[in-house]
């Protein structure tokens, strides 16, 4: 059982800035995400686009935006349990809560924050009617480490960047790299599409389009895959097949929680702390909504941060917080640093 | 009359970044400020402190986060009106308001957006019987232009980093110039100190401590000030007396707006827009109060961006305005520049 002061539900922008927030009021998080690494939409989606509306950043790319944020907390020591999506809620006679993942993690905390974003990120699957029965087996959705196909086939499917920058990563590791996309035009950086045009060039990587992977077989786990390719279908021996046609978030469990939902997010107080109606469960960032709500980075930022005030009170009934400036009072860490501005000099002149 | 979409009163970080955020509408704003530059507490009071909790900085200094707000904002071609208090507020027949400084200048918008901070800073002043009567006549107390010294003899009073950084940039400026400081000991940058105890032993500056200017005389200007230096008393010709003791916020007349005061702060309605309880008036920043209310700048930001969508109904009524990521849409400058993501590339491979 993982216990925590503040348990948040997605490591988005949202959810990375109440590590920080907390910290500065002596509460420790720990951060769920079924992605394998934090940042959320800023980096699954575009981290490498510049975001102009960050206050502060005439420009900053999303994926600076995600290091900088971690960077800022993480003298407050966030726990984290990545790859894994918060399927159920439990409230204990105590009043905390406890939240299982689908691995069947437990974690333990007197507050949850619901930082979900658009919901949790989930594979788009490709339309092939056994696909369920080989996952785990040599399919694969996700690349989580790369090691993991080493001196192996792999058959990489899809037309983004993706496909286009895994294929050349594994170009090096696996035994052999086939790539197979429906199009001949590929969608991503024109460096990425260059590199795959060479590799293809030098023979290594298999490059079949415009083409689909219509079947898989196998006893027990993978072991071939059926290509069509325009009029012709053939088979193609493999160990794994990585269909990466991208993620899209859903909602998900969340949704079961008896939490109140609206337009696929969860209503929350905004006059006072971002509580739902359930005590105790907040939900902050794109993952709630109430009058006026805008879907940004900005607003998610404030929300974590009177989110926080409202978790001290629930952890420290009856303790008075007053709250102090960074720039006068310091920054604290967890791991023993300590953070402060110079103080102004008093000296004598003569 | 200066004409524009949101006047915002309070150049301080709120003030600042919602000229970004009305901008994205394609709104102009247009800044008062009582202080002769823009950054409110920021630059005033702690221009060269660092601030830990703006998201997605662990460090940067005040002074810094005003330069990059002012960056931020600049494409979208904001006024300013510095060094001029706002003081009345008249609401036309069109309902636009009409808002006049202590200085006589008007201004005119649809919208007003208060975002006066702890209020408009007012220069401490020194207990002097008849230092009004000398004001703009010899006594001052902001150093605007330094120019305005040249070859003129200045006494400058206080203790603190104005003080002395004053004295060493009027060194080379003014014909004399007189430090007075009522204890030895100065509370100031190291290196300042130093550089005021060097310029002293070089008779470019001239030093006196412990002591007091208790008088001022002249006739229909300054002409001289009254010393008292321990048990001594003396007359000290010079052409200006500066006394730099430090500024201090005062909500002031807005406080007779007819606005809902409450804790000197202005009453808003947070679960909407932060509206104040005239319509087309809105407060933003430190300047307003609400439930769970928290001073901070990042509060500020959020405040400023729901605010600025309000705005964007009164003055388009009927409209309807669909948000757009600035990643995705880009950022189009009223001075013809454009911001924009690079797009990803579709290119065949074969
Ligand atoms: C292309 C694009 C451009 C954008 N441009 C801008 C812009 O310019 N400015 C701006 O302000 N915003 C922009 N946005 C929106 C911005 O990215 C979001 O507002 C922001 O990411 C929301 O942060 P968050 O932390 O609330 O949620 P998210 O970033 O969505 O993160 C939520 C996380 O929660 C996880 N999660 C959800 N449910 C579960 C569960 N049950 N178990 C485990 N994990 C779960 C998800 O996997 C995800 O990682 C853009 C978005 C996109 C897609
Ligand atoms: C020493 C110190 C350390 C701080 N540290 C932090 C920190 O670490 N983190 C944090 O988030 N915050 C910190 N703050 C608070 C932070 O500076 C404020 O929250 C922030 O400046 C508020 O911004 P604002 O734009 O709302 O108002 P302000 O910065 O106060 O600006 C308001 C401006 O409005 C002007 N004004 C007011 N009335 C009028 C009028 N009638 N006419 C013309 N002009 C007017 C004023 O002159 C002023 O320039 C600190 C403050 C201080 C003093």
């Amino acid at each position: 059982m993982i216990k925590t002061d503040i348990l948040i539900i997605g490591a988005g922008p949202t959810g990375l800035f109440t590590v920080f927030e907390a910290g500065l009021l002596q509460l420790k998080c720990h951060l769920i995400d079924a992605l394998p690494q934090p940042g959320g939409q800023c980096s699954e989606i575009y981290p490498k686009k510049p975001i102009y509306d960050i206050p502060g950043f005439p420009e900053i790319l999303a994926g600076d935006l995600t290091r900088n944020l971690l960077e800022q907390g993480k003298q407050f020591e966030p726990g984290f349990t990545l790859g894994e999506r918060a399927e159920t809620i439990e409230k204990q006679d105590d009043g905390s809560f406890i939240v299982t993942t689908n691995k069947g993690t437990k974690h333990q905390a007197p507050v949850v924050a619901i930082a979900g974003g658009l919901g949790s990120f989930e594979p788009r699957k490709p339309l092939i009617d056994n696909v369920a029965r080989y996952e785990d087996k040599g399919v694969e959705y996700i690349i989580k480490d790369p090691e993991f196909y080493r001196d192996k086939k792999v058959v990489i499917s899809g037309g983004g960047d993706s496909a286009l920058d895994w294929s050349i990563f594994l170009a090096d590791v696996a035994s052999e790299v086939t790539l197979i996309h429906r199009r001949n035009e590929f969608r991503g950086a024109l460096d990425s599409v260059e590199k795959v045009r060479e590799l293809t060039l030098l023979n290594k990587i298999n490059l079949i389009t415009p083409a689909e992977v219509v079947a898989l077989k196998g006893k027990g786990k993978l072991e071939s895959v059926t290509v069509q390719k325009e009029d012709e279908s053939f088979e193609l021996q493999t160990d794994h097949f990585v269909p990466l046609f991208g993620l899209s978030p859903k909602l998900g469990p969340i949704g079961d929680w008896g939490l109140e939902i609206e337009k696929n997010a969860i209503k929350v107080d905004n006059s006072k702390n971002y509580q739902t109606n359930i005590p105790g469960i907040f939900a902050i960032g794109d993952v709630n909504t109430y009058p006026e709500k805008l879907k940004l980075i900005l607003c998610g930022f404030h929300e974590a941060t009177l989110m926080c005030q409202a978790a001290y009170r629930i952890i420290n009934p009856g303790k008075k917080y007053v709250l102090k400036y960074t720039t006068v009072s310091g920054v604290n860490g967890f791991d023993g640093t300590r953070k402060e501005a110079p103080k102004a000099v008093v000296q004598s002149i003569k």
